[in-house]
C-alpha cells in the first residue's frame, strides 16, 4: 500500500489541480490532500474558507478511484518543525507531490522522497491568475474550475467576498 | 440535503463512537466527524496523534452508507469564538450532534441545533475507561474498539507510549 | 493628577469589588479598571465573556466621582512580561491597588508602588464563592452583586452556562 | 437603547474621527469604540500603545453627550472568527459603522446591520497621511489632532520614536 | 567529535545535575544543556526566569573540562514537533540524557540514541523537594546547591518570590 | 563586572559581527550576544536555524578574552512587551550595544543605556548583502565570513537551501 501526500492552498481549486490528482491517481493507492494556510480566509491570497474549499474539492475526489483524505493543515510560523506538523496530522505518507520550492526543501531535508508533478498548463491554471480573473472581471475563470468550485463560490457570494477583501483600508 | 457535525477527541476511537455513527447516518445524508484537540498528542488524555486517529476511524466510516468528512480540529483557548472557528473549518452542517455540555451550551448560544445522541454503554464505551485499562495491563480494551483501532496502535507501539507519557518526572 | 490602577477578573464582578472601588475612589482622581483573563469565558472559572463583565460592571462605576476606564486585559503566559502588558494597555498608573500576590510581586519587581485595599468582608464577597452559591442553586448570591449583574446574567441565561460548563465529559 | 460599534486603529486618533463620532452620537445612545490592532506599537503603521491611544481618544469623548466605551481589540489571525472575537470583548451593539471593506464584509456577512459614516475630509484626515507628515517634518499635522493628541505625543516623545521606527536595519 | 543533550528546568540547578553534567562529560566532547519551559516564571513550578538560571548555571560548568552550550527552549504545546523544535535550537547532537519519560519517549521515536543517566540521590536532590524546603523555610535547601545558585536567589529576593506566586487568590 | 548586550539575527554570522564583537570586548566583562528572530529559519531573510547560527558563532567567539553567553531569542509580536523579554532570557546586564533603530529606541524608553557599536565597512559586511552573493553566485561571500561559517554552510547544503527559499510558488 502507498499513500501520497499532494498539498496546495486550494484558493480556488482549479482543473490544473484535478489533472495533477488524476496523475498522481496512477502512482499510488491513496492520497492524503494537505489543505495549506487552513486557518487563512477573507484575504486577497486566501479567500476561502477551509471548509469551503473542502467543499470545492470533495465533489471533484470522488471521481478518482483511489482513497483520498482532505485534511486542513494550519500555517505554523516554523520551517523547521513544519515537517513534523504535517505528518502528526496526516495518515502515513511515502512520498510528497510538490512543485512549491519551500515544501520540496523542507521534506528533502527530512528525508522524505519528494516527486514534482508534471504542471498542467501552469500559466493558466494557477490560483493567482484565476484570483486576478475574478477581480478584474474576466468570467473566463469559470471555465478554469469545475462546476462544485463555481456553486460553492456563488452560494457564499464569493466573488463579493474576494473584491472586498482586496480593498484596503486606513482612517 | 442535510448534514450533521459529530465531534469527539477519539482517543482511541471506540466501539460506541461507531454505534454513535451508525444512529447518526440514519437522521443524516452527511457527517462531519470533527477531530477535537487534534494538535494534542503524546498526553494520558491525548496520547494519539490526529493522523493516528484519523488512520483509526476511516476504515469504520467505510461501513457507513452515508459520506463522512473527518476534520482535524485543533483547540483554541477562546469559548467564545470556537464555534465560529469550527464552522470555518467545516461543510456547513445543519445540525450538531454532542453529549459534550460545553459543546452543546457553545453551539445553542449560537442558534445552532443541537442533538444528543444516545450513548451506547458509557460505563464500558469511553475513552478514559480504555485508557485505563490500558495502562494497567486490562487487555479487555481490545474487545472495545474496532480491528483498524488494534492495528494502528501495534504499529506505532501505543501501549508502550501511553505508559511513558503517563509517568510524570521532576529533575 | 494621580491615576490607580485596580485589577480583576469580576466573575462576577460583586458588591465586594464596589467598596474596594469606593476606597481607592477617594484616593486617586482617576481610576483604570483591569479586566483580567480578558480572553476567557465559558468555563467554570471565567463563565462570562469580557463584553458581559464590563456591561456589569459599568452601571456601578457611574456611581463613583472619578473618571474610570474599564480595560480588558488578556492572559499572557509570561509573568516575566507580564508588567510591560499591563503598562502598554493602560494610561499611565502611579499606583497599583491589588490583594492578589502575584500581581503585588510582580509590580514590586517592576519597581511600582502597590496597595493592598481593605478586602470587604472578603468570606462573603468572593467570586468563587458566589459561582459556588450559583451553581448549588443557592440564591443568596442575588444579595452580593449589584443589579447590573443580576440583569445581564439573567439577559444571557447565565445560570445556566455557568452549571453546563461546570459538567465535564469524556467520550 | 440602541449602541454602535466604531472601529479604528487611530494611529493617531485625529479631527476626521472625532467628526464621525459625533455624527454616530446623533444616531445611538452609546458608542462602542474599538481600537484595532490594541498590541501593536513601535511600528510605522502602529507607533502608539494602546493606552497611549486611549489617552488620546478619552477627553475628546467626554465633549459627545453619549456614553463611550473605548475597548482594546488585539489582533487575531483568524479573519473567520474575528466578529465572534469582537463580541466576546464587548457591550452588545446593533450596528456597526465601518468604512474598512475587510470589516464591512466580515460583519455583513455575520447577520450584522453596517452603516458607512460619511468621511471628513479623508484625503487630509487620515491616519496615515498624519504619519507621513510627522515624518518628513510637516507640521501642519498639529491643526489635523485634538490638542489631547498633541500632548500625549509630545510626552511619550512620538515623533522621535516614529522616525526612528521608520528606519529599518540589517546587520 | 561526539556531542550530548541534557534537558531539565532546572528550578533551581542543584548538586544532583551537577553529578550528572560532570558523569556526562566523560561519555561525550561537547555538551548541550537544554533550559526547558524558558518562556516560563514566577509559579510555583517555575519561578526563575532563564536568564536567572543561567546565572545559576554558568559558574557550574566552568568546572567541566567540555565545552557545554546553554540554550534556553520555550515550551510548544506540540509534543509531535519538539523533537523538531529542540533540534532546531540547538547544534547537532548525537545523543540525549534524560530521566524523563516524555523527552525519552519523544527522542525514541525520532530515532535518536537517548541513555539515561544515572540519578544523584534523587530523594533528595529534587528540584520539587527544593522548593518544598525553601516554601516551608528549611534551610537544608542550601546544602543541595552550588554557591552560585545561593547567590543569585538572594540578588533576586527568589524566596520572598516563591512564597507570594505560591500563594494563590480569588477576589 | 560589566557586562554588554549585543543583538543581531546573524543570518549569518561574518567578520563585521567579527570586528563588533572585538570592540566590545573591550569595553565589558561579559558579553551577551542575543540571536534574533530565533524561531526562523528557511527563509529568504532567515535561512539559518537558531542551533546552525550557535555552530557558526561559537568558535569566533572563543577567540575573544571574555565570557559570551549565545542565547536565542524568539520574535515576539509585542514590541511594548520585548525589552522585558529580552531581559527575562538573559543575565543581568549593563548596556546595549546595537545599530538597530527600533532596538535602541525600545531599550531607550526603558531606560537602559544603549551604544552604537562603530560598523565595520557596512556596504560589504551586511548579511543581506552576503544573501543577495550567495543567490547570484558571486563567491566573494566566502572572504566576508569565518571559516566556521563556511563549514556549516557547506555541511548543511546552505547554498541549495538558500536558493530553494528564495523562490516563492502559487499553484
Amino acid at each position: 500500500m502507498r499513500r501520497g501526500l499532494y498539498i496546495g492552498r486550494f484558493q480556488p481549486y482549479h482543473l490544473g489541480h484535478e489533472a495533477v490528482l488524476q496523475k498522481i491517481a496512477d502512482e499510488v493507492d491513496e492520497i492524503v490532500v494537505g489543505l495549506g494556510s487552513a486557518q487563512a480566509s477573507h484575504t486577497l491570497e486566501n479567500p476561502f474558507t477551509a471548509g469551503e474549499r473542502i467543499s470545492m474539492i470533495w465533489p471533484s475526489l470522488r471521481g478518482l478511484d483511489v482513497t483520498c483524505y482532505v485534511i486542513p493543515l494550519w500555517d505554523i510560523a516554523r520551517n523547521a518543525v513544519w515537517v513534523s506538523h504535517v505528518r502528526a496530522m496526516t495518515p502515513n505518507f511515502e512520498v510528497v507531490y510538490s512543485n512549491n520550492p519551500l515544501v520540496v526543501q523542507l521534506f528533502a531535508e527530512a528525508g522524505v522522497e519528494v516527486m514534482r508533478p508534471p504542471l498542467y498548463r501552469r500559466e493558466v491554471y494557477s490560483g493567482t491568475a484565476i484570483r486576478r480573473m475574478i477581480l478584474s472581471g474576466d468570467e473566463a475563470w469559470m471555465r478554469l474550475v469545475p462546476f462544485s468550485v463555481l456553486s460553492v463560490i456563488e452560494e457564499i457570494g464569493g466573488i463579493e467576498r474576494l473584491k472586498n477583501v482586496s480593498r484596503s483600508d486606513d482612517s
